[in-house]
């Protein structure tokens, strides 16, 4: 196999056209053993094979930069690039990140893993190359599903400024993670069909110059465009139109669906294990479908991750004009859900934690100082979440719960989330975030009653004395296993509270427990530093009560076992018991 | 006059195309005065009058809904939907905010303050419009400066999704703040030049109609463009052309120093109070101009607002390829210091407290993840800084405070400031933070000679005993006072420790002070909750220390007395020692 002798960019430039043609089917093949077998993401780099040859074979990588966007199309760049092992051999599956990594090669730039931040961070490679006089290409890699990013159209309209080498490779399979929503899809549309020619290009509007590639898995045909644009001495555009999980029928069938995978079966593309454990998910999408029939104002608004909240291609059927994806495109969706809601209409705008980060202004500025009613649903916001380095889970409430105005929940059941997100659909007073727990779905059938427009009152599960356990969201569950946990250790009855909100501390309660506690502990899945446990801390600072904060390190984990983490970071019940007993 | 008799919309529309041109003088007029007097946003609302006119005739606010982008162009519709009295007589001038208010009026519908939101906000109210089954126009209308925002372009590619009435009024007066930046203004430019007939089309692009004012200053143009698109079934681009300052000969000379203005004298235009205090934005652009002359990797990034750092058109000059203005996106600012920084330059991006907000994830992932060695300098971070509700400096220490990584740093004084700037210029290890502290500058002409890489060293700049004051940044001086008031008032002297560093504790110094110490008191220049003090109060939380963080409560201000809000929050030396003394 020829791929068995890429060692590096220099192995790949030795090869003839026909030779690198044969090699992609090599790479396929690698690449669809080890999906089928590890999982990972799928359709983008099965698109992106033949350009990735083509890219090494004209320019002079590292010395020539490439960064791909959000990089979920790099493991055909990591093949070329000294790490073909990690494809090619079972047991150097896990060698490799499933993103763009320097930790790993000189030819990675930066660790990237969220959308449409390549072009501008291109343009700040390129803007020190010109102010240190040196040479070189900078080649930005981005799909067509991450230009709708405010960072991307930021950075399309940024780089004309640059008045330097810039290469912007816009990877076209005309998907996003789901099919593509909004306007500038129209106009990718008109230049695939114009082979380019179209007048209206809106990169042209954007000041760039711009080339398109009819056959953008054709390797011959993209070296030649790349080729005819090496070295340019001002920003271009390269629109290569690319199958999206070009050379599996399963996936180039069904796009959306392949777009990522988990282990499956190659000759029926059947996954090998399915799903069965009802999940957030799902809870969200028979819930919102329900409620959608019933009021016409009801809105379910995704940020081009539709099956968040369980909504697959049917159900989007189903719920029609009531469910909006605005695309890859986290500010609008805030703005637009808080202009429904300041309209009379009822969004709810589900997110996953790692993302919600890309919102923080529209947040406090388009919907909390306008305490628009919307209603943001918060998923996996825990360890127990994704666990690479750019999906972490663990920063939400440091950066929600301290906004003013915003009431941050976070249920700790089944029961609990649809009674808090019912609550927030019909009520006007305030923007709402719940976050939900992660790990198993927990269910109690427990009836709830609690009126959450009762703000910052929490809820005494189980009274005791001399030590309470206040335990948030995920980690309610553990809060009451330490109090079970304690009791065997010293027979202390300990009081256990959920605390349901976030972004407040019911004082009373706490006053309260001054008279027959001497220490409070908090557990939160979260980093400590700005989360709930130090308001409790600071509450109680002048006072001769003892607070023990659990909860985690503030630090960027990666790839970590959870088990490990929690060890780490004395989150075992009983390593927390052990800590308590210092104190009583 | 005309203006004096107008009450409200309807009274516009009793009145002729001559009449409403003669009212548009005596709007100026007014404004003119109001500004000379009052001070304000000058140039955008200049003009926008006309505009605004033909807007309040052709439509019917407030069924039909307007909604104005950053809203410095709001005096005008203010002027005509029931606040005329705030604009015409002097004694009412404060009866109204400089930005869109919905408390002040059925016409406003959202407080903006921040710039690129309105079209995405706009998207909202006509999606709850089309869900509720209900008619009428949703009026956007945005300046060309705010299109290079992300979420302006964000909005703009997700308009056409709604399949139903929105007309988005581009107010195109080729300027920024300062002069626009990125490559979208030559479109604007080029549509300009064609009357609107120009093929390439940033706006159909993004698959909306399009329609072409020339005359953006002509009351009868604009009433027969804006009655073409009343009521149009799909979203439409209206782009008008119209003169920043228009009707003041300074103002339109000079776009850029009109923009905003403090009470000037009108025959000369020439301000009635000259800032003669030296300032952070001189003592930032002095040492910054004489540091690129030594090192051409230094280069100071601005997004829309130069003179933050005072980069006036002249000094911009003389910085030459090492100012980089991005335009207003924020994001793309992180995003090119990180690629910068990555690549061996010096980026130093300077940035409001209140414009660092829309940029959180860019400095989690682009930036911090990354490790890349940048410098952000938040200024106006600070109670003492802007006070209108949409402008706050007080919430940037939960937000940025907590991202893993970053080193953010409060001097208390120049020179404090300048030796941390130069450190971290020089270094490559951490992204760095500077938050500049509020108040008039602080001088003491001490040589700094703290290696600030020798991370969460804190300094004892007074040893006492019994009680410990950790004044960070602006409040190190108030943390000063309170010492002297606690020695007069007990006899008791105090350690005085400055921190210097927002993101992380000096825990061995923390456990020296339980040798001697019974109070702890922490003073933070920003809002308590996700802030500096409850992460020392978490520190010793399971210690018989006391600890009280003084600082503010998370809340919304706006148009606030400092010395009222500063009381309010327990903070004057006098009510601080009074909660020390309940410990001692």
């Amino acid at each position: 196999m020829y791929i068995e002798k890429i060692n590096g960019p220099e192995d790949v430039k030795k090869l003839t056209v026909d030779e690198m043609t044969v090699m992609a089917g090599e790479m396929r093949k690698a690449l669809l053993k080890r999906a089928s077998i590890h999982g990972g993401h799928f359709g983008p780099n099965f698109g992106m094979v033949e350009a990735t040859i083509a890219l090494h074979y004209v320019f002079e990588s590292p010395k020539d930069k490439i960064v791909y966007d959000v990089s979920h199309q790099t493991y055909p760049h990591k093949m070329l690039t000294g790490r073909k092992d990690a494809y090619l051999y079972e047991e150097h599956y896990d060698d490799v990140s499933g993103y763009s990594n320097p930790n790993e090669s000189e030819h990675d730039h930066f660790t990237v893993g969220h959308t449409s931040t390549s072009v501008s961070l291109a343009c700040g490679l390129a803007k020190a190359r010109d102010l240190k006089g040196e040479e070189g290409n900078v080649i930005a890699v981005i799909g067509d599903g991450s230009l709708s990013g405010g960072e991307a159209l930021e950075g399309l309209d940024y780089a004309v400024e640059l008045d330097g080498n810039l290469i912007i490779i816009v990877n076209d399979n005309d998907m996003s993670i789901a099919e593509n929503h909004g306007g500038l899809y129209g106009n990718l549309k008109l230049l695939r069909e114009t082979n380019g020619r179209a007048e209206c290009n809106l990169f042209k509007a954007m000041g760039l110059d711009y080339i398109y590639v009819d056959h953008g898995n054709d390797v011959g045909d993209l070296i030649e465009a790349f080729k005819s644009v090496k070295d340019s001495r001002k920003p271009v555009v390269v629109h290569i139109n690319t199958l999206k999980g070009k050379g599996y029928a399963p996936a180039e069938k069904n796009k959306e669906a392949w777009h990522y995978n988990g282990p499956f079966k190659i000759e029926t593309g059947k996954p090998l294990y399915e799903m069965t454990e009802e999940d957030y998910s799902d809870i969200s999408l028979n819930y919102l479908l329900d409620k959608m029939k019933k009021d016409p104002a009801v809105v379910a608004i995704t940020s081009g991750t539709p099956t968040v909240m369980g909504f697959t291609e049917d159900k989007r059927k189903e719920a029609g004009k009531q469910f909006v994806d605005v695309g890859i495109a986290e500010e609008t969706a805030v703005a637009l859900a808080s202009g429904i809601a300041a309209n009379g209409g009822k969004p709810v705008y589900g997110v996953y934690s790692t993302f919600v980060q890309r919102t923080y202004d529209q947040i406090a500025q388009d919907l909390c100082i306008n305490n628009s009613p919307a209603t943001i649903v918060t998923f996996c916001g825990s360890v127990y979440g994704m666990n690479d380095v750019t999906h972490l889970g663990l920063y939400d409430i440091p950066m929600m719960a301290n906004i003013p105005n915003l009431v941050y929940l976070a249920p700790t059941t089944k029961e609990e989330y649809l009674a808090m997100l019912d609550w927030s659909i019909e009520q006007n007073e305030y923007p709402v975030g719940i976050r939900l727990p992660g790990g198993s779905v927990i269910s109690d059938g427990k009836e709830i009653t609690k009126d959450f427009g009762d703000l910052n009152k929490y809820e005494v599960t189980q009274k005791g004395s001399k030590v309470a356990v206040i335990g948030l969201g995920t980690f309610y569950g553990l809060g009451k296993e330490v109090a079970e946990e304690l009791k065997k250790v010293t027979g202390t009855d300990a009081t256990v509270i959920n605390p349901y909100y976030i972004t407040g501390i019911d004082a009373e309660l706490l006053e309260e427990l001054k008279k027959d506690h001497d220490v409070v502990i908090t557990l939160e899945d979260g980093i400590l530093d700005g989360g709930f446990g130090e308001k409790i801390a600071r509450f109680y600072g002048n006072s001769d009560m003892k607070v023990l904060n659990f909860g985690l390190k503030k630090e960027f984990l990666d790839r970590y076992d959870v088990v490990e983490v929690l060890k780490e970071n004395h989150l075992t019940k009983e390593q927390i018991v052990e800590d308590i007993m210092k104190f009583i």
